[in-house]
């Protein structure tokens, strides 16, 4: 029985470099069903449907929509709100005015479950409707999934950075820190290792939530590193966290802000990266200590483009509407990875993602917890996709001395 | 007359992504002299002169010094020491005792300095010696230059960043600051403007060391931007300073180091950014606000490359062996611009370089001070190369409103 009315897509959450990917491929793939009445963007997430804000995409340009696919952070803006049940009122009013009977959600595990809240709303009030969420995170959190659209671009970015700073501490030798985004999952920071090449490049220590962090036992690994290599390059993740579970940032300073999920402000700051440099200033008596905080630029440079993560997150995108569409089912799309390297896409319940947070595997993180293991490098590589430019060095002989 | 013996080249002071163009160029074309007995890479600068750590570059193949070339960061290591006369002496006797009769050193204002005192002291000594100076550097200071190997790349990769930052900041609106490296020329801040595209495009307001930076004005324009367009993107130059020529940041925050040239440390930490966010936290009452300290990878990104720059910095590298060794002439080579767009090279005394820096010309700043020209873009556009990424907007109408 075909549902014949609208669609309307929305992304939700942090952007991505490659979320505009997901958008063009439901757009375009639905736009090619005779009972798709039209395909509608709302601007601004679930805000903008409450306030009826809708682009009309059935009258985009293909050569744009192409162009738009291109570009990074969500091209339908985004949103940080969470709907409860009254919201949920006011966006059924305008789904029901629009006759919109699809809805494809593109964000994280929070954005997973608002179209859980909004699809069971709509059993509630008996209105026939189809709700997919898109997965997107550079986070690559979660559950089921193999990884997610958007963290292969986040990964290459965080990489190539890490190439080049690990040349110039290189260069200009000393301790350098830097502070890489993941809330509770490491997997963005342990993309850093993905920089090394020869076998004394950097980063040479790695910090990552899932495993509790020690601020005596860094300081033992940096001074290790320090002695052996004359320098020390440590990626740390945002979200790292003590014995008890508690972010070492809220133990660093008590200015932090929380948004409308309940979560902790990490990014956007520099506190986390001074206070580390500060205590190895001081701890280990080390001159040049520098920090960086790799900030927003990791999850929409648009030099950094994974040709893997593009393509993967266009075909979520595609799926969403193939799934609604042709097989008139709810869920969440997820990629299964299969051989070296190909993916899968199938569609699980939205419960079985949302609010869930998948985190590193044990394997993939070293025994001392201070690196990442030759699993993850297999496991990333292939998601930072092709021509990922590799650093060379000098290695020409030394002249005799002849002075001494 | 020829004068036989060897070369030696160094690289001095922050790396950027395109100095080992120079050095390459500087190596091949050296390389082709027959009174030329051997070419010496110091490792660490003037350091690996005094410690006699000399690379035999004579004995590195032509296919990994072209590889070396496009890899980001002095490939010979580099220094921040400033040599004295006692020093001098150190690094003649180390010169004399291997023969080397030319000298290339690839830096900035500080490092043609040391090449002038170099230089100063072989004449004393009688030493038979060229000494050239050939330019680098991010922060695009040397004056006569119309501009410096290093900044186009750099200028490209903070571009790029900000054309990310503000789609970024689209989606999700707030405001946002991004500090930019530039000691005392907000050249590189400056190049945050070629991100803009659309007219509301960020960065919305930009701040440089050539303009007194008032906190009272910056807050005013903050908030007359955000009033307009609903969010503000902010870059602002690390190098900063008030009305009095002192450093912003030195003014929020006593804990600052200093290098061996008195240069104070601006870059490695995240305090500008965070006070200045603040600041508009605070007094504007804006809920969302973060900042970003772009950090070292503005100087070392593998992946933001100007092809002009790469080429300019491999000429001035060919050069420096061309003069010193067909013209037997010291001095430090400078960039002219001619037509829209080529470059032609000269030769100057070092004493015309050494420790001046060159400021951004008014025609560059606006009326206002928190903004650059279209002179600027006329300027900075050529220098950061072909293959430079555009973003696109959907464009699509908006469909009608039904239930308001």
């Amino acid at each position: 029985m075909e549902l014949k009315g609208k669609v309307l897509i929305a992304q939700g959450g942090g952007p991505t470099a490659v979320i505009n990917q997901s958008l063009v491929g439901a757009v375009l793939e639905s736009r090619k069903f005779p009972q798709i009445t039209k395909v509608y963007g709302a601007i601004n997430g679930v805000e903008g449907i409450v306030n009826e804000r809708f682009m009309d995409l059935t009258r985009e340009t293909t050569n744009n929509l192409e162009k738009v696919s291109k570009t990074p952070a969500s091209a339908l803006l985004s949103t940080r709100v969470k709907p409860d049940a009254a919201y949920c009122k006011e966006i059924f009013k305008v789904l029901k005015a629009h006759d919109v009977r699809y809805f494809f959600y593109i964000g994280g595990n929070d954005s997973a479950d608002t179209v859980r809240i909004v699809n069971e709303q709509a059993q509630i009030s008996d209105y026939e409707f189809r709700a997919i969420h898109i997965p997107k995170t550079v986070d690559n959190d979660l559950v089921i999934n193999d990884h997610t659209p958007g963290y292969g671009s986040a990964a290459r970015y965080v990489a190539e950075a890490f190439i080049g700073l690990n040349l110039d501490n290189r260069a200009l030798a000393g301790v350098y820190i830097g502070i890489i985004m993941g809330r509770n999952a490491g997997f963005l920071a342990a993309a850093s290792a993905l920089a090394k090449k020869y076998p004394d490049d950097g980063p040479h220590l790695i910090y990552l939530p899932e495993r509790a962090f020690s601020i005596d036992k860094f300081l033992k690994d940096v001074k290790e590193v320090y002695q052996k290599y004359g320098r020390c390059i440590v990626a740390v993740s945002e979200g790292i966290k003590d014995e008890e579970g508690n972010p070492i940032i809220a133990n660093l300073t008590d200015n932090v802000e929380t948004d409308a999920h309940g979560n902790l402000q990490l990014s956007g700051s520099g506190t986390l990266g001074d206070m580390l440099t500060k205590l190895v200033k001081e701890q280990l008596n080390i001159t040049r200590v520098r920090s960086d905080t790799l900030g927003y630029t990791q999850r929409n440079f648009i030099g950094s483009i994974s040709d893997i993560d593009s393509q993967e997150a266009r075909e979520v995108g595609e799926k969403a509407a193939q799934y609604a569409i042709w097989d008139n089912i709810d869920g969440s799309i997820v990629l299964e990875r299969t051989g070296t390297y190909s993916v899968n896409y199938r569609l699980v319940k939205l419960e079985e993602i949302a609010r869930k947070t998948k985190y590193m595997a044990d394997n993939f993180i070293n025994a001392a917890g201070n690196n990442v293991t030759h699993d993850f490098y297999l496991y990333a590589r292939p998601l930072i996709g092709s021509g990922f430019l590799q650093p060379h060095r000098l290695r020409a002989p030394m002249a005799t001395q002849l002075l001494r």
